[in-house]
């Protein structure tokens, strides 16, 4: 995971456009929130379920048609990263969840002003899908990649669009009660409802599009698709669960924030000890589809082990 | 260019998700701000260069062409329109414009508040994108269909993003003192600069869009990027004319804004005479190159008329 963040980060640098091309200030606020250390948890799903697909069925020698999936990978990766630094650029505007500390630093529209924030997320956006049609450029003969392209062009945008991460978000504010005349009371099904959009209709993108680059079979885009679906949500109540347990410290942002808001969380509607029980049989869930896919010995399981015993 | 306002409006119903896709209240805040009665220019833009386009180049018969240049350019006419409204939406917030009245409705953020307002723009900037890798579907062969949907994402997305419209609107924030630390002062070139991003870029972007989807020769599509550029300065001067001279009740609109804000505009920097001068000027110039390029048959000259003598 380690190697994969580095080649992610990098590849970041490479791919985001400079000063010289947008304004300096724009540019300066779309990479102090891409570089904020974050865990680039979604890039790595799309590179270790690329390259899950890539061994047994890449061309050529088994180690060949690895680094040809981390090459036709990358840029899925890196795109679905920009989407998820725009996503949380703006969710944490004073209009939504009203943070000010994010990943140990001050968020973005506390030293730029919302109207930069907002303008720096609506350019990581658009930034997300120049790089999708651009990138990978063929290398060689390869008569399907403008459709694989498009394919995981329709899955990320669809994804993150009003039918996945804008519509978990809109049910996150109505059941924070921030949207007039609309307030929402979720109960266990409708979190997990709001939460398989929020965040798991991105991290489903994430692992999908890694096969799909990677021209997986059918079945084994399938395969990671339910893994991530498993997985997003063993996340999300290790989230709940830490925002309880956690210390700002450790997690690098404002705890107990949930609570305070009155907001709909595993921990609350489930209690602690059962919310903790709950993402381990999610995690078991999503371990049991790799196994029946043969995809055991890729860094899939480790992704998921990490997923449930993360400390922050 | 009633019929193609009247296929465009069809065609964007047809093509935005309902509620079944999305949450209530997104989706009714995404249609509100959609079908607020807009002058629909950018996708007529992308209608009529595919049209024009398809004229002499079309496969089969000249209106099988036409017709079958319809069906491709609509997609692209369509999330033009639909990054267009976004960009309203997220213009119109208090933390930029702060502006309550548009096309003679209120805001959207007046309504929803501007968290709502904030999403909805979102979602419209990824239905954009779903909708441009989605359609059209190929109807028959067109081996090229693939290649020439990925070129169209990619200057759709570089025209919305931080080198485009993202980056004039950041210039426009800054040139009205809102970012902290970075006031500054536009000259005429400085102006010019600005809009050539703010507005100039999308507007290429529709024009050029569509006689990409009409597989039209290189020089072609150079030229309707020539004359959309012109015919966006021509576009924007008349609108800030316009903004002094008309009335809240003709626009639909708060005038007079631009120097109750300080703002730098055309008849700020060249008075109301050169500025009228000016229009005419980039109109001269765009007609010019539709008669080089041969397409004065086209509807495109007649755009040009309609944004050079519109009084709202």
């Amino acid at each position: 995971m380690q190697r994969a963040r580095a080649q992610v980060d990098e590849a970041l640098d490479r791919f985001l456009p400079t000063a010289a091309v947008c304004p300096g200030v724009v540019n300066e606020a779309m990479r102090y929130s891409v570089f904020a250390g974050g865990k680039r948890l979604r890039p790595i799903l799309t590179l270790a379920a690329a390259d899950a697909a890539a061994a047994p069925h890449g061309h050529g020698s088994r180690d060949a048609g690895r680094i040809d999936a981390l090459r036709l990978a990358l840029p899925a990766a890196c795109a679905i990263e920009l989407i998820h630094t725009y996503s949380l650029i703006h969710d944490d505007l004073p209009a939504m969840d009203n943070d000010s500390l994010r990943r140990g630093r001050p968020t973005l529209h506390t030293i730029y002003g919302d109207g930069i924030a907002i303008l720096a997320g609506d350019g990581l956006h658009a930034e997300a899908f120049t790089l999708l049609a651009r990138e990978p450029q063929p290398a060689g003969d390869d008569p399907t990649l403008a459709a694989r392209k498009l394919r995981v062009i329709q899955a990320i945008a669809e994804a993150a669009g009003p039918g996945g991460m804008v519509g978990g978000q809109v049910i996150d504010l109505q059941a924070a009660g921030q949207v007039p005349g609309s307030l929402l009371t979720l109960d266990r099904d409708g979190l997990r409802q709001m939460h398989s959009r929020k965040t798991g209709a991105l991290l489903r993108a994430s692992a999908v599009c890694g096969a799909i680059m990677s021209n997986a079979p059918a079945e084994l885009v399938d395969a990671v698709d339910r893994y991530a679906s498993d997985l997003g949500l063993a996340f999300q109540i290790v989230d709940d669960v830490l925002d309880v347990e956690g210390t700002s410290e450790q997690l690098g942002k404002t705890t107990g924030k949930d609570a305070a808001a009155a907001k709909p969380t595993y921990p609350s509607l489930y209690g602690l000890e059962a919310s903790r029980a709950l993402a381990m049989e999610y995690a078991d869930r999503a371990r049991r589809v790799l196994a029946d896919a043969g995809l055991m010995s890729s860094h899939l399981p480790g992704i998921l082990q990490w997923v449930v015993s993360r400390r922050s």
